[in-house]
Order: C-alpha cells, then sequence, then structure tokens
C-alpha cells in the first residue's frame, strides 16, 4: 500500500452510472430475461395438448416483470402468498392460483379476492375444505394437493383414497369448484445429474396419471394437473399428460439452477449490484457491502466443496451489465450486511474499494424478495 | 382423519388473540428483553474503569426497542448501515457508530449524518481515509478496524505498522478524529464450550492492548478500544482494559446464542408467531406458513446432527407468550414461504390447522430484519 498515492476509489466512475448505485441494489437484465421466459413459453406451446402457463410470480413479486409475461399473451399467475394474490391483482391479474394451502387466518383477504378474481386455492386436508365452505362468500377454485415425493405438503400420491376423499367434500361445496390435483417436485432441487431431474419429472407425471386415473373411475372424469418446479421445466425438451405448468425462478435464474444444469452461465439474468469496501490481499479477499439481509443466507457447495453465497463479475465498463462470471470468484462468507469474496490475485488488483461488484445470487427468489423492487437494465 | 366432523380450525381463538395474528409477525416479549439489557448494563456498569456501553441496534432496528435503552441512560449506539444511523438519527439519537467499513458510495449521506450527529466512522485502508478527508465536509469520528482472527474486515492486529500508518493519516485529517482501535471477535460464534468463548475474550483484550501500547508508545496516548460480539458479552463476568462494548443480539438473544452457552431458553425474547397449514402425522411433522423470507435461511446443527432452521412453542392460552420450548420439535426444513417442522405423535395432537406456533429464531438479527417492525407483548 502506499501512503502517499491519491485516493484511486472509483466513486466518479460509480456516480456516472446508469442507474445510480450505493448499496444492495438488485439489477435485472431485461433483454436475459424476456429470453429466459420466451423459451419455456415456446416449449409449453409446442407440447402436445393444449397445456396453460401459469407462471410463478413469486420470484420477482415485480409488477414491471409481470407485465413483460401478460405482453406474451400470458393471462394466468401463480403466487405464493395470499398478500402476492392482493399485489398481482390491484395490477389488473384476473386469473390467480396461491400456490400454498390454504392459511385459515387469511380468510377475510382469500374472500375478497374470490370476489374479484378466479382464485385458485390448494388444500391437503378434509378440515380446511370444510372450513372453507363454512367461510367463503364467493366461489372458489380448488386445487387438491399432491405429494409425489418432496415431503413438504400435500397428500402422498399413493394414498389415493384420502384425495378422493377431499374431492368427494370439494365436490359437495356450493363454494368449491374441484380443478384438479397440483404438485411441487421441489426434490429436483437435490439432485445431481439432468438424468436425476428426467426421472424426477417422469415419476412426477407418472404418478398423477395414476392419480388421475383413480379419481376418473371414481367419477371424477375432469381433474386438470399442474405440475411446477424450474429444474425439471427447464431440463424436459417438451411436456406431455400435464395440464398446466407453473414454474417461476427460470425468469431469472441462479447459481443453484447453473449448478443443477437447468440453465447456463448467460443466462442468470439478475445480480446484486454491491459496493467493495475493503480489500485483503494476504488472504485474497474482497469484503462488499452485501450480507444476508441482502443475498440470503442460501448456499451451494461448489465443485471444490466450497460453501458459495454468490458468483461474481464485473460490470462492462461504467455500465452495469456483465459478461462472464469470474473464475475462482465467490462469496466465501456472509453475515447480516458483509460479504466476504474470496478471489484470485490479478482480480484484486483489478478491482477498488467504492467499485461495484455484481453477485449472482445462489437463490434468485430469496435475493429478489431481499431486494425488490429491481432496477431494470 | 374423521371426514365427517366438523372442522376444528381454530380461528376463533386466534381471531381472539391480542394482538391478531394472520400471518407471520415478529413477537417481541418486552419484559424478557428488558431484563436481557439490564443484566447486561449491570455487568457493564461494575466493571472496572468506566465502560462505555455503546448498543448495536442492527438486531432490532426497532425505535420503540432503541427508547427502552434510552430509559436506562444509555445515550450511544451502533448500526451497521448508513441508512439504519439515519433511522435512528431521526428518533433523536445522535452518538451514532457505523460499525461497518465507510462505503464511498454513500459518502453523501454519511456527510449529512456528520453534521448533525457525533458520527462514528470505521475504516481499514488509507485510501479510505484520504477519501474521507477530500469528500466530507464536516468532521467526524474514527475507528480502525482491526481483526483480532475472525478474518472479515479489519487490519489483522499483528501488523501494527499498518495500523500506525492509518492512524498518522487519520491525524493528519482536519476532518477526522481518531477515536481508537475496533473489533468483532465474530468467531466466538464457531465455538463449542463457554471456555472456548472466554479464551476469544482473553485473546481480543490482549490483542487490543498489545496495539493500544504500540500506538501509545508512537505519539498515540489516547487510543480507546471497543468491543462487540454477544457471546463474549454474554459468558464474561466483568470486563476490564476495554473502553467500549458494542453487543446488540442479547436483546433478543436466539436459538444459536442458546446453543452456544450464551443464554437460557427462558431469556430469549423473540418469536415469529406462524399460522399452522398442515399436519402430516405419517411423518410427524406440520407444516407453517413461516419461510425463509420470514425466518432466514440460517440453521444451527442441533444436538442430534439436524439441521434446526428454529425451535417452537405453543402459546399460552390464547396470548402469545410462551413458556417452555416443546421437546423434539424444531423447524427441520424451510423454502420461501413454507417451514416444516419435526415434532412428536403427542405434540401433533395438540395442534390443530389455523393454530399460531411460535418460532424462536436462529439468529434473531435476520429474523427481525425480514418481520421488522415487531408486535410487543
Amino acid at each position: 500500500m502506499n501512503a502517499e498515492k491519491l485516493p484511486n476509489i472509483q466513486d466518479e466512475i460509480a456516480y456516472k452510472m446508469n442507474p445510480v448505485i450505493t448499496k444492495p441494489t438488485l439489477i435485472v437484465d431485461k433483454s436475459k430475461a424476456i429470453k429466459n421466459i420466451e423459451k419455456i413459453w415456446k416449449k409449453i406451446r409446442r407440447s402436445p395438448g393444449s397445456i396453460r402457463f401459469r407462471p410463478h410470480f413469486k420470484t420477482h413479486q415485480s409488477i414491471e416483470v409481470g407485465r413483460w409475461f401478460k405482453e406474451l399473451g400470458i393471462t394466468c399467475i401463480t403466487v405464493s402468498s395470499v398478500d402476492m394474490a392482493a399485489f398481482f391483482a390491484a395490477d389488473g391479474w384476473n386469473d390467480i392460483t396461491i400456490a400454498f394451502l390454504v392459511n385459515p387466518l387469511q380468510i377475510q383477504l382469500i374472500d375478497e379476492l374470490a370476489s374479484t378474481t378466479h382464485l385458485g386455492l390448494l388444500v391437503d386436508s378434509i378440515e380446511t375444505v370444510l372450513f372453507l365452505q363454512n367461510h367463503l362468500t364467493h366461489p372458489a377454485n380448488v386445487w387438491i394437493k399432491i405429494d409425489t415425493a418432496y415431503h413438504r405438503t400435500g397428500i402422498e400420491y399413493q394414498h389415493s383414497d384420502q384425495v378422493l376423499a377431499i374431492a368427494q367434500k370439494i365436490q359437495n361445496s356450493s363454494k368449491l369448484t374441484l380443478k384438479g390435483i397440483l404438485t411441487h417436485s421441489g426434490h429436483s432441487y437435490n439432485t445431481h445429474s439432468t438424468d436425476e431431474i428426467k426421472q424426477i419429472y417422469h415419476h412426477t407425471v407418472s404418478s398423477m396419471n395414476s392419480l388421475r386415473n383413480f379419481l376418473a373411475a371414481n367419477h371424477f372424469p375432469h381433474i386438470d394437473i399442474s405440475i411446477g418446479d424450474t429444474p425439471t421445466c427447464s431440463i424436459m425438451e417438451s411436456f406431455t399428460d400435464i395440464d398446466e405448468i407453473r414454474c417461476g425462478n427460470f425468469v431469472y435464474y441462479d447459481a443453484m439452477q447453473l449448478n443443477l444444469g437447468s440453465c447456463n452461465s448467460n443466462e442468470i439474468a439478475t445480480a446484486a449490484a454491491c459496493p467493495i469496501i475493503g480489500k485483503y490481499p494476504q488472504r485474497n479477499q474482497i469484503a462488499i457491502y452485501g450480507g444476508a439481509v441482502h443475498l440470503s443466507k442460501d448456499f451451494i457447495i461448489n465443485k471444490n466443496g466450497q460453501k458459495s453465497f454468490g458468483l461474481a463479475a464485473l460490470p462492462i465498463n461504467s455500465t452495469l451489465h456483465w459478461d462472464q462470471l469470474l473464475e475462482n470468484t465467490f462469496v466465501s462468507s456472509i453475515s447480516q450486511e458483509h460479504g466476504i469474496i474470496s478471489t484470485t490475485p490479478g482480480i484484486l488488483r483489478k478491482v477498488q474499494i467504492g467499485d461495484i461488484l455484481l453477485i449472482l445470487p445462489i437463490h434468485s427468489c430469496l435475493t429478489a424478495n431481499l431486494l425488490t423492487p429491481p432496477t431494470f437494465l
């Protein structure tokens, strides 16, 4: 360190950036995101049958990103909370599935939404069906949540009698219309190859179809099947024997999806722009303003067996665009506001305190949730 | 499951709760929190010398909790971001240390704060000192950040010449006043016994004092020492040879601190009140509305070697108070909005869909950040 040298902190460059970044900020590369949307949308349209695309909006939680979908002709959406349904309903979306089991304590807002939108609700218990019948004053569509192997919520697909009992209760309700059976194969996130992801897709579709056949044989001939995770929807080239796809993460993708093989690094459409605040050449590390309250604490184990809380790229010139990921550079630890980047001597020499480093998130849904609303490139 | 039984969902009970809970909500038990504050404050006051208590407000980020400190006579605080400093300055706090390296890109707001408060800033590079001298228009106090072993930010304490060079640059600045050397022994969170935490405390204090002696011998006779982590401040019975304590987590504590031995379970003063949305007797699990966007993804490994994203307690009658932690019950997995609780058949039988489960967070700073503002009991 040369104590006599004038400070070479690049605040001038940062201030010239359009838009101006002063603290951790979510950046979305619009053209990449739209390409991601179009790619999935094309695959769904060219699949046999008429599959409904009901993208999950929990990833972006953004009115503007929602409008990109609308411009492509997409009219129905998925959300993960009642509040999120209200948020998008206020922007004119009127066919919304809340892909989260009914929370009885929010019945008032659910009922209000049911009065203005085609609302889809999820149940996996008779108690909740009876609760809805007793408390809703407006009609709603209902999906029975099925557990094909993820073991988060839902009736296990083998327990077809339980599913049938719930279906019958829904049919007996004057306010509820049974739309179908719905699953989220979230165990596709725990895989180690794209073959394994394909196996999960095939198992999901065949389990759901067995259940549909059972229901058809028991006086329920019109049961839709809805599936939803981004890994299977990204890996499969086309879809058959399902009626609806609800994936959402694909709009941005992230390091976890890259790791799973769902996308390539050029398809990751979001980054957190984080100021560099410290440099530590003796340990080849950089400190950024960007921690757990910005990026989340989600991590992956990288190919070297290290915990990684984010990947990194440098902005191109004075823009916030990025090209290649920085090699051997990742967020190696994280606390409330700090991120520590492990990197190489060459990259350390390139960056200065006051520069912006772009962190490509491990799990874009959580990072977007923390840093919403985004800044669009 | 008895299909004919009327729904026994306890929305009536939940609605009768004061305050009404409909979705994940941060609950703070005021009397426990105040006891926690008083306990630390007493230890500091009875320690030899005159140690300044500068509690970290990043844990609670609450105007009301801040006022409890003020009522006890505490006048100076620590925050972890420039925005947080502005937030508390607006409530009348006028002696604030931003315990986070200066982010040059926020110089404008830093300078505004320096015009109205006694502002403490952290540096660990000559570049940043020169940057402050060139860009601040108001005076500020400066602390040199020291790394005693955590390796997040700071100059390693052994590199006393580097510290001296920074001290000299600060002394040469017309706008900056050198207050002292500051460290955060965050490695106390990676310990396995209270003895290990005590060793870290003693190592921290002795390292910082060696550095102070070196600076004193080099024309800096008035260097304060500031330390700050909650584990050491909770475990130690008194403090010597330091001038300032900045711990913060102790106000609420959490499962991580309980695991470290910093607190007992009755001292945890915060919980996330989460609605129960599903019951799965076949796997002894409960699904709650309460996921990564409410609790954070921080976890501990519990004594059975399992990942735990939270502990659990039942509300007492129709209040939101809690007594004992539920045995063999914890948040075993978590996704964006869902938490899955692994529990026992007995507890499963006790709770119903629509009931509230109280989740004691793993890391209260992150949970409070996500669910702020709290509801006070």
